[in-house]
């Protein structure tokens, strides 16, 4: 027959070629057996190259991602699982809830089907764990030596409901700055799988979709948040100083409240970072009005996701923009932007 | 000011590295003055890591695709304006008008800021003539020698109307087979710039966006149109394959009505291709209730990108789904899916 897909995809030995990315029968192939076998939707089934929704009358968000995690497969997760998490958290930092996903794989020559089969595995549970389906997407392969395995783009949609509205520009002085719980997990996992180090077994990413954890705080103070933000790239600092920018105003924050799990912060001691800095990809910074910050905490701290949440601090008025923190020992100190690059290739 | 922008990015002599994608001030700066202010709308100038937009009841689509062609620039466009009609005319092979983009970058350490630049002020202009603003995005940056000077990923959302029902399951026994003008001119182009070839200059790309010719068809027979695609990776005769098997029919054309120009005939002659095979940017294959098919080919030649339509061909009943062409000599054979890849990275 030749328009039916007699020949099976050698999942167990077999390695990406440029015929996967060709528009022919080998890349028919790979989205039918692998893609569309674990994506598994109606949408998918359609084999349109986009897929069809429908809506009512509201506000939608829409987020993309783009995922060159090294190295592919880490304590914690892969990079699948945080392909899904990243966007689903990045929507979802709206306040929205997500609603489908689109993916674009950039595959590289030589790849083993066997990872990408675990990959696209892995990015279906999670996709499934949180309740938005991939509907629609696109597969490249390049030669050998052009990309590094497999790179991966994720976009989501969601809607936002009535009367939520979350935006960086949004604090305001006297405002509550929340976290959701310890941070520097991801960065430190990653790091100590790169590096080999012996502590690695103990220290798993915090890779998560956030997106249950946020309908729960929308329920219990729907027009109190002011802003969202995962903190991923650049950590804890990176996100402070960006809504302390997008609003106008300064931040302040108290060291001490701050939770770092000790074999995270001992790992930080070794490798010479610092956790304001380091990445998070299942963590959430919450900018509230102050009244509701007990009410949010108590939110947070019933899910899963949120059992370490603390109040951190609080937004001030500086015409500077500056995030300032007061450290273990009293002192204070600015919590500048991150300058260079410590983690390269993190998410 | 720790939290303004002083320092200018350098795009005559600068270099991408990878604090360009650290998620600290280098990234801020890359975002604020290269990517907001030539993508310049309120969504971006919003900082957040996602955009929110209005929807009224009815149907979204959505579409992603990956871009990775090499070389960056070539006669007729870019990878950057390809990103952008390659997702417009996905949105639109649904029928849909495109409302929004979304761009995932992935830099490769090293890539000179004019460049970069020079794609992005492209895809702005892209973006801009088919009023489909790029309003979020991502970048991400991977160490020299893991990319291959940047792969771009867009995510375009359409709207459909009310009424138009298109998807590559409707074709039907008796349809008509219209093409909206010469195939191979992206793919030879590509080629032939890679090649260093003495005819490069007289072959450009055919990149285009095909929004507008969608709403001129769509208005000329509003539910005559059973199925669009535009034929890129695999060709025509990828394109209509996928048609024959997602709507479980055979399709008959004509080699004679299936227009070529005479200088990519002659290229694909002396580089041994068929241009059947050869991917194409700015074109699309409409499938349509025969009645409607003189409507549609004049409403197609009124329009710019659709002066050279031909019906090439019909649908057909056959059980096994195949593809046959009538050749200039009168036999008949069969157009079977690409096999292999005899063009990587065409887009």
């Amino acid at each position: 027959m030749h328009s039916h897909y007699t020949s099976q995809l050698d999942t167990a030995t077999g390695r990406i070629d440029l015929s996967h990315g060709g528009g022919g029968r080998a890349m028919s192939q790979l989205i039918a057996q692998l893609f569309i076998r674990h994506f598994d939707n109606p949408w998918l089934r359609q084999a349109n190259d986009q897929a069809l929704f429908e809506v009512e009358t509201g506000r939608l968000v829409i987020s993309t991602d783009g995922h060159v995690i090294s190295p592919l497969f880490f304590p914690g997760g892969d990079i699948g699982s945080l392909a899904v998490h990243g966007t689903i958290n990045d929507v979802c930092m709206s306040g929205a809830q997500p609603l489908y996903l689109t993916v674009g794989f950039i595959l590289e020559e030589g790849l083993p089907l066997a990872d990408l089969e675990k990959i696209v595995v892995s990015m279906a549970a999670a996709a499934g764990q949180a309740n938005t389906p991939i509907i629609t997407g696109d597969t490249k392969v390049v030669e050998r030596g052009k990309a590094d395995g497999v790179f991966i783009t994720t976009t989501g949609v969601g809607r936002v409901a009535a009367g939520v509205d979350i935006s960086a520009d949004r604090a305001r002085p006297g405002c509550a700055i929340l976290i959701s719980g310890s941070i520097g997990d991801h960065g430190v996992a990653i790091m100590a799988s790169r590096e080999n180090l012996q502590f690695e077994t103990s220290i798993v990413s915090d890779s998560a979709a956030l997106n249950s954890l946020v309908t729960d705080m929308v329920a219990a103070a729907p027009t109190a948040i002011c802003c969202l933000r995962d903190p991923t790239r650049g950590g804890l600092a990176a996100a402070l100083n960006e809504l302390a920018l997008a609003s106008g105003v300064g931040m302040l924050i108290d060291e001490r409240r701050i939770p770092v799990k000790p074999e995270v912060r001992a790992a930080c001691e070794i490798l010479g970072l610092d956790p304001l800095y380091i990445a998070n990809e299942g963590k959430l910074l919450c900018i509230c009005a102050s009244p509701a910050a007990e009410r949010l905490l108590e939110a947070m701290r019933r899910h899963p996701l949120g059992r370490d949440a603390m109040q951190i601090g609080e937004v001030t008025a500086d015409p500077h923009h500056l995030v300032q923190m007061t450290s273990e020992l009293g002192g204070r100190r600015i919590v500048d932007w991150p300058v260079g690059e410590q983690l390269p290739r993190i998410c």
